[in-house]
């Protein structure tokens, strides 16, 4: 079981959503030959990420779960031995929509799913009409490599979140995330971006003594309702349980394999005892919106 | 009041309790000197780091507060006109010392103390035998600079702490503390703990849109107990509220001084709005040892 060999699927999306998705599958094939026994696709894969704008028609792209991507996603799993984490926009019911991972066990069979719970909502992030908060809680997946903690993009900078899976026994922290520039936005404040996503991210690894996998997309995408689009920058990683970098993508498609140590999650937090001497008794205010 | 200068004194300790603390005095008014309005002093800066050992004589270097260190520092506050953070050894009776931080008003005045709340303990870092646990919770110090959410070292590796200053208002996170290699350690993981410990702090400032004041000791300490030592870092350092580094010292002694721009915090928190999307309603579990 050690190490785990990780793959991570960094890709471009097109309006064809057939498309897309063959390209994740075809990514998971590459990154089993690699030795990948975990996949992990970036948020919402199979398609353009739409919440550029607000527009009814997009809730068309909603599926249920399981549904087509799920059958598509469960036999590849199935015929691999491969454990997957896809991120689909879930249609629950009319009215009902999620972002949601979902966890494919190697056998084909549903893992798990994690809904979305922080949701944004930013220009060209239009997620609060899409998305329904999650109602599922910060709930790790029990899979054949171990014990998922599955998060989704804005999860990401919520220490909490990252906390929460690690009080509930997650084995690694896993960010299908769709994150980039506003082209506008000048080179200093694009570093700073980039930057502050990847440290945010290194960090939870640091508090938790966990591993970190993050999967985000590629490309130029623009916003139908004449904004200035995004520039989704890619850089998927891999972080060690210190929040060292294992692996890093740079800013165009990529499958790659990492290996993480599984064991090093019990040596860090033996000399790194964080978890030991959390004031418990003193962060009842952590459930406020602020202490005023 | 826009920007903020800050003074950081990052110096090396020797057995002579009153050379140190003439250090940092000489070193405040150098800041000063250099246009600070806010000092802030190592974790423990009047002496040498004595807690590589379990000695019941140490408790002797406790001190009252207000007693003599206050005294000095506040009487310089007052000539200089400057905030001042210091970090003293609090004998607050017989039984129960603390690892406080005291905050020293431009008018000499003591504005407020934290004690140290998350105290580590770990081979060469026997704090639990010294220190008595915090019981002033996570509160902010209102000065004439600000509100300033100071925390002591170990507080570093915790987001809740963090993030209880920042919900109570605080303007900037301050660490004084004292980290350093053990010297056996290899190149490899020197770098690693290193990485950590800039990272984690950033990350606060990331997640809370706040700038992060961080101020570290220099030179080895023996250890009297015939152990490694410790070969403390340095690398005292200032972040602005998207992690990014501002001014970060070397490996040897120093007085620096940085600018912050305080119409930061509220225009970073405008473009990533991580407060108002916190899932409070899912956070109760933060106050578990773990979810078993």
């Amino acid at each position: 079981m050690n190490p785990l060999t990780v793959g991570l699927i960094q890709q471009r999306c097109t309006p064809d959503r057939d498309a897309n998705l063959e390209k994740s599958l075809s990514g998971i094939r590459r990154a089993a030959e690699g030795g990948a026994r975990l996949a992990v696709l970036q948020e919402l894969h199979p398609g353009l990420y739409f919440c550029q704008q607000e527009d009814p028609h997009c809730f068309d792209q909603a599926e249920p779960v399981p549904g087509p991507s799920t059958e598509r996603l469960g036999a590849l799993a199935r015929e691999l031995e491969i454990v997957i984490v896809a991120s689909l926009f879930e249609k629950r019911t009319p009215g009902i929509y999620h972002n949601t991972a979902v966890v494919l066990e190697k056998d084909g069979s549903i893992a798990g799913r994690y809904r979305k719970m922080h949701i944004p909502d930013d220009p060209g992030y239009y997620e609060k009409f899409y998305f329904t908060p999650g109602d599922l809680g910060f709930t790790p997946i029990d899979t054949s490599v171990g014990r998922l903690g599955v998060l989704v993009c804005w999860d990401q900078w919520y220490p909490e979140a990252a906390r929460l899976m690690a009080l509930a026994g997650a084995e690694a922290l896993i960010y299908p995330t769709a994150i980039g520039w506003d082209p506008h936005d000048g080179e200093e404040e694009k570093k700073r971006q980039l930057d502050a996503w990847m440290t945010i991210q290194r960090s939870h690894a640091i508090a938790n003594g966990l591993p970190v996998i993050s999967v985000n997309r590629v490309g130029f995408e623009e916003d139908p309702g004449g904004g200035p689009g995004a520039l989704f920058w890619g850089h998927s990683f891999v972080a060690g349980c210190q929040g060292e970098c294992l692996a890093e993508a740079g800013e165009e498609e990529e499958v790659f394999v990492a290996k993480i140590d599984r064991e090093r999650t019990e040596a860090v937090r033996r000399i790194w005892p964080f978890l030991r001497d959390r004031r418990i008794d003193a962060y009842q205010d952590l459930t406020k919106r602020f202490r005023d």
